[in-house]
């Protein structure tokens, strides 16, 4: 039983940001029905990865989904979304603002026919206020939040976040305001409007450099893998590759030093000494640990409480035991392409199990038996095909 | 009223994942009661920024908690803590797992007195399996999963992302987690346990990557600013600075050579053929925005449906009319720094205001009060001051 069994969801979303939240309302139970263009249907389907010609990208972030194809832009299209409204819970949206509100479909227009309606859209900038109207996109709202500017190295330019987080993100804070607005609505009867904007969420992960500038005035840029609070703590060459280290205070420095076999000496011996000077350490640590592989000097620090790891790529990522365990790796068996491996939900309850092995919706799979069971008859369904309404 | 009014939340949370996720309870109204170390509290209190030698990082994640200080070891400690968990509804802890166990205030232990409890807890690597044992930091974090190979350009070292995102999201997974567990416990009665990692968070960020690599078996690491999979999307130089911009398909490609004065030649009309030839797409994009300043350039493209911003630092991003009319910049009037400038709640909701105003505690400045609310008299309260068990 999913916690959310019996909640309908009328979903609009499309590309990343927002199918990533309805995709936690799919894993918990509720029923999304992903609203898609007759024509081509959710532009992520035809995104990269593929596998038998089928996109695995859109496979991972709409599985559980139903998917029903109509033009919002005709009036026929616009009453079934009206039909499919009005015993609906949420609904939710990554349109640019206003676009819903252009096809007669705006949260004030619903809540004239659902008044209880939970009204969820992700927008670049918010529904209101000049920059609104601006189309938005992950790498420009990153480079407008800042976040660009302390990503990367201080001697290349300002570096996009290489996964998109613009969407991932904004997505996950979407549905939280779902949750809260569904526990709203269980106490109170009340619907409402939530509205995530991409820009402030990533504005909102900013943590130090923005309190540092806001407070006194101090600007804080990208500082490629090196702590400006703590040092070392920075990603070092090893014989073969790389390896990130963070040693977290006085006590454990004492402890690195003796572990690489490197002198004690009072020049170092308090933090503010080591951030004073970060790049003679790193040349006398990466000295030391030249003599191992990244493995091996992982090795040396076991048992120590000092976090260390090598730096691992996506080949052996994928391969670790503690992921694998977690069930964030699944595979599911996919109508077009077979047995698919698909991320799974990293969120463990113990009540609670997602159901993550429901295949994603082929384009309008489902649009018949949404349409029956609003009442429409096989004939309707035939001539708003002949219509390409649906 | 806060959605969370009435819900009584025991914190042991320290730094920033675990705080990140209670600050969002406190902003809905629960009573968050952050159990502190006796010696200096949480380490976050010796974090910069400081305004008046006092932790504005601190503050910005801990506004609106009361502070408790108290001895975890000691037994009239944990007996503190279960006369606080008797009427608590949410337990949160970001130890490295096994430790609150090891105090005799795990799970299953304070099951035992209060059956309802949701126990929810963020770690590096989760409560069981070989890595559980191991310390774990968000630069470490970063190795493991793989993000951190797949952030940066390609002739540079593997790239941390810049903000502790392994801290951030994690905690935002935990209050997703604690929002269904709080749901579950008002339909069924019954709390629960969650299980929340940071390896796992941030394994479930690498969308394309891990989907490419686990279906077709092809590698991809980090590629800069420049998408995979639609081109031009990228950061270019500019007259004085950088701007993003990415054309999301060809027939905004064939508005963005108007808008800059590109020929529209056939040999780039298509979206794989600029994929194929991005390098010297992004020498004749420079070549035409050297005689633009980043917002000359932005200007351009006004009106038009192609996404750009010029790359904002820090101080720019904090004039943002769009961010400042979010509230996304507050400030709280701090008995300790006087007002200070922290960041809002990114989450808007016409029903659910957050209760943003209430600054941070000062280290255990709610003992005394907790304390007395529940039946400990002075005398005794003092006797524990003297013992250094508060």
């Amino acid at each position: 039983m999913g916690f959310l069994d019996g909640v309908k969801v009328v979903d609009f979303t499309h590309a990343y940001a927002g199918p990533f939240c309805s995709l936690f309302l799919a894993d918990y139970g509720a029923e999304v029905i992903k609203i898609e263009r007759v024509d081509g249907g959710d532009q992520a389907r035809t995104w990269g990865p593929f596998k038998n010609d089928y996109s695995a990208y859109y496979a991972s972030f709409n599985r559980g989904k139903k998917s029903i194809t109509l033009d919002i832009k005709s009036k026929e299209g616009q009453k079934i979304i009206y039909d499919l409204i009005k015993d609906a819970d949420i609904v939710c949206s990554n349109f640019k603002a206003g676009t819903l509100e252009k096809y007669g479909v705006g949260y004030e227009q619903m809540k004239q026919v659902k008044p209880d309606i939970i009204y969820a859209t992700i927008s670049g900038f918010g529904t209101k206020g000049e920059l609104s109207k601006y189309p938005a996109y992950d790498n420009v709202i990153q480079a407008m939040s800042g976040i660009m500017d302390v990503n990367g190295f201080a001697d290349k330019g300002p570096t996009k976040i290489g996964p998109a987080i613009g969407d991932s993100y904004t997505g996950l804070l979407l549905l939280l305001g779902l949750m809260i607005a569904f526990h709203h609505r269980q106490k109170t009867g009340k619907g409402q409007q939530i509205d995530v904007t991409m820009l402030g969420a990533l504005f909102g992960l900013l943590e130090y450099p923005v309190l540092e500038y806001a407070n006194n005035g101090k600007v804080i840029s990208r500082s490629g893998n090196a702590s400006h609070y703590v040092a070392p703590s920075d990603v070092y060459q090893t014989k073969d590759d790389y390896i990130a280290i963070t040693v977290k205070d006085d006590s454990q420095w004492k402890t690195f030093c003796s572990i690489l076999g490197l002198p004690d000496t009072e020049e170092y011996a308090i933090n503010a000494q080591r951030l004073d000077n970060q790049a003679e350490l790193k040349i006398l640590i990466e000295e030391k640990l030249k003599d191992y592989t990244s493995k091996e000097a992982e090795a040396l620090f076991d048992g120590s409480s000092i976090a260390v790891s090598s730096v691992m790529g996506i080949a052996e990522s994928l391969e670790n035991p503690q992921l694998l365990a977690r069930d964030m790796v699944i595979e599911v068996e996919d109508p077009v392409m077979g047995p698919v491996k698909l991320v799974g939900n990293p969120i463990h309850l113990s009540e609670n199990k997602p159901v993550t092995n429901i295949p994603s919706p082929t384009l309008g799979e489902h649009t018949d038996a949404i349409l029956q069971q609003l009442g429409y008859t096989e004939e309707k369904i035939s001539a708003l095909k002949e219509a390409k309404v649906i």
